[in-house]
């Protein structure tokens, strides 16, 4: 393996550019050369090459985004991209391709892998739910921020003794929406993995006023309802006043935790070492505490599941 | 005088509980005693009154929101209502009253002063709208708060080429978005101050991306239009998708600034000093970098400015 | 199970509150009434109790410190003082008692079990030297805090073209200086659990000299030499100023990081639950993703061991 | 005016970065070409030039430190070496040149001035030390990065009852301590501009305590004494232990506040302005509220004045 190419693809998370670095630097310490691909597969596809050196990647480890930009490219999906893409890479002399991105953005590089170019996936997403790894970088950075959040609308809820609906990202999973309404002492959580029962937020809320506790904060991922709707639905029920925030973009961007930081430097590292040893077609993430890896199929055939036992939790922490 | 009383009205702000430790240290520092009021004027009216020692206001200088909490009395400007409790702060030896909020909470001060009980003013809102001071307590906070997210934004935005118009709050007053706009290099930047045309923002879209430029951020002042509605009108315009992000809530919490705690204590101080010299019926403020009051009849008759000459410089700096 | 003490104890740590919140509200949750114990072992022998109900938990999952105390005691070695404490809490109605400080903590909540009252241990400390867990409350928040300092002195490092040594807590464990080291892209990181020679830094420094790189971090772990005396050693040996930073104790302080407050949620409701299920003479711990719980005597017996992998992968990526 | 230079000289302060961009950008909309000088005078000298075009300063407004970097040069005080930088200005088509930095960095420019050749210069220093300035660009960031740090080791104080004296930057002018002070709620301020005795530190202790307050934070601008021996001095005389930290270079970096980046924008247009309007020999800086500009003169034959009467209010505030 003389060279090999990195590129980011789907929404960008916190800590992809230390990603990028890790590949880099790794690669540079066994004397691979690396080209950074720039806007994702679109890029792979048009040749939209840079090598990267040492010094091209110094200064990045703390910069939220990516710095090879990422993109939709919805075209690769048909063998003829894919098979032009591997040829104009083989020309540029490039044997091997890392892909940051969430489980979507590892279809291409398994594709390219089946093809006889061989690809290895790092979990770069703020959702945290790509299957067969515990965490993906950008979970923790985002996770953060949402709690940074629901502490200051708590100063606002506590003083004026609001209740606070607070829409936070999470389509499918909810792994968000349980760590930081967690962390951040929520009363309810709603996520799309459980059922919910509109009553039951009520009969909280009231048992909170009945205790002299006039404030509450309920967090709902995006997947489950609007949190204007669900705000709107609690009024009606409650005859009181609820505010909503939705968080939105803030969620993806910010500098990188420390975590989401190493936690790119082990997952960059083992993907450049999966290359060099001939073991395309394979996703890194991180299980049992160990740093793994393993076939692109799990993330396919598999489903991520949130760790459950958080919400039982928070059910009875918010009594 | 020997005992006063403090309470905060209207929306919190960070900085209020720096305030309420101001006041309650420098009426000790002249050994004048202090009650706390709780949920504002309704407070007032209900003799919801707590002694403040000096521990009792430790470890709160840092925090956002109101130890003494906010509320909505719009009984308040009633005559009778503002009888009664003038009597029974009498009745509790109270002799002046400090009342942190925005202009609208002057109103009740000095309707209290002119039936012949002191009040004296202190400008805390985030929106840096109260007539008569250059600052109030708690706009530094929001600014940094929400510089902050468009700083997140732009990571976003960079990384996938996107514009972004983000909403913030002011309905008449144009601070928040100017100075954050101007801090977080906003591209376009609407205040209710300022008449827009829509194809204005279109030009520097185009001739942004003419240069190269594919990402952009549009600060919106709430006053002026939904950011959801604006973002609308320029992807009818331009055919280009835009994302939008309504900060909200957030804008209001947060451990305070530095600079609001400074000029917390300033405004605290002065507050006091006005009220120990028998000075009722004035706001305090700061002008051309120095502590002043003045009648609180300015908080009405005036109109608050916002520093246009900001939004010329945006302009030019955003070329 | 009627009643429960809770009491922190060490060094604080990031996290305990929010402990000490979960704690309360999960003993409360089974109907077990809470005391909390305040200053530690000393409050404990003091009867220094106050009963903790949800309410007076409320609005503290986020801060700093612990609202406890914590100080040393000695004296609590002594079997007398230990049988005095247990007659004390017995007299009180209080038949278990949870310990939040490091594995220094757990030796009085095991010779408390010994002599037949039921103890449970929290790991909080900064450190991450408990052994038998792989993360202790407080790690996180302290790494985030030591990792927004790195990039703070970056800023000038990169602007001055200077190189810092940058000291940071770790007296026997490196785990602080090898996670904020990684993360902070550390040229180089020294830890007591490896020896280093003074050599190797000189050569990575002109190493990077030589590739037009002419700023330079080194984390050193207060447990291998002070940063001071390091940073004069390297100036003998290149002749180039050396800056010097001690980061001291913020590294104790600060709002918990989201998963900081997760874990304390965990470990808080493990710990309550082992309590009534009558297993005393037990710390808390995460292992493999897992909360577990064992005997004190592990806590005592083996000895914690930081990931050396990140050691290896730091010098690769340092390059 | 067709072409201007621009540099960073001295000690990097926060919001450099975005008073570059603004030359840059309001030199690019008067149509005038920028080129950016690195590494200071000795580039200046040097000839170490690059052209700034509104791309290269995009997405720099956030950043610490300065792109341009900085570098310390005494050999350009003499005049041979100013003749040198000038002919080669000139050469280069360069007319006019903007130095960012302390008061120290303008010597230079008032030498060229003096020469026949045009510059102004901006205040950015975290140490608001500049005469004719209430403020200079990095101040504001600084102030609240050692808020910060105070707050966190506030929570270790308050949990462990321990007296902190904490080291602050500022060798001549005791503005951070100041300000930073009073808003961290410090017990006790040293400034160099103000006489102590210690014993009227020791009395403030032994009063805290004597109402039940043990713990205790005490700030002392480095120009007055190194924390170390301040503590020393104070253990001497009260037998307690005394912890100390000394915050060092962190309290250069970080990204620039809101307040940082607007006076950036404010200060590197006027200095634009100015240059075109063939004012040269003129510094800018902040005063009553507006921009203003100045004689480099006044800047040396003027002393920076510390605003004493927040050092009042602190003791009032922290009795």
């Amino acid at each position: 393996m003389k060279k090999i190419a990195v590129l980011t693809s789907g929404g960008d998370a916190p800590g992809m550019n230390a990603a990028i670095r890790a590949v880099v630097r790794k690669a540079r310490y066994h004397g691979v050369e690396v080209v950074g691909v720039y806007h994702g597969y679109e890029g792979l596809y048009n040749e939209n090459y840079k090598p990267l050196d040492i010094g091209s990647v110094g200064d990045i480890i703390q910069r939220g985004g990516t710095i090879l930009y990422s993109a939709r490219f919805p075209e690769f999906k048909e063998g003829d991209y894919q098979e032009q893409a591997i040829e104009r890479m083989k020309k540029a002399g490039i044997e091997g391709l890392v892909v940051i991105g969430g489980d979507g953005s590892y279809r291409g590089a398994m594709q390219l892998t089946e093809k006889g170019f061989p690809c290895v996936g790092i979990p770069g997403t703020i959702d945290n739910d790509v299957p067969g790894t515990e965490y993906t970088i950008g979970f923790d950075t985002a996770l953060n921020t949402v709690v940074d959040s629901i502490d200051k609308i708590r100063d606002t809820a506590t003083s004026h003794e609001n209740t606070f609906v607070i829409e936070v990202m999470g389509r499918d999973a909810g792994d968000i929406a349980l760590w930081a309404g967690l962390a951040g002492g929520a009363e309810s959580i709603l996520i799309p993995e459980e059922k919910f029962e509109i009553e039951d937020i009520v009969t909280r809320l009231e048992r909170g006023a009945s205790r002299g506790k006039r404030h509450s904060i309920i967090i709902v991922a995006e997947g489950v309802m609007k949190g204007h709707k669900l705000a709107k639905q609690l009024e009606e029920r409650t005859g009181v006043k609820i505010r909503t925030s939705v968080l939105g973009h803030i969620q993806r961007g910010g500098s990188p935790s420390a975590r989401d930081r190493v936690l790119a430097g082990l997952f960059g590292a083992r993907a450049v070492e999966l290359l060099i040893e001939g073991k395309g077609g394979r996703a890194v993430g991180i299980k049992n505490h160990n740093v793994v890896d393993y076939d692109f199929k799990v993330a396919f055939e598999q489903k991520h599941q949130a760790d459950l036992s958080l919400y039982t939790l928070s059910k009875e922490l918010s009594i």
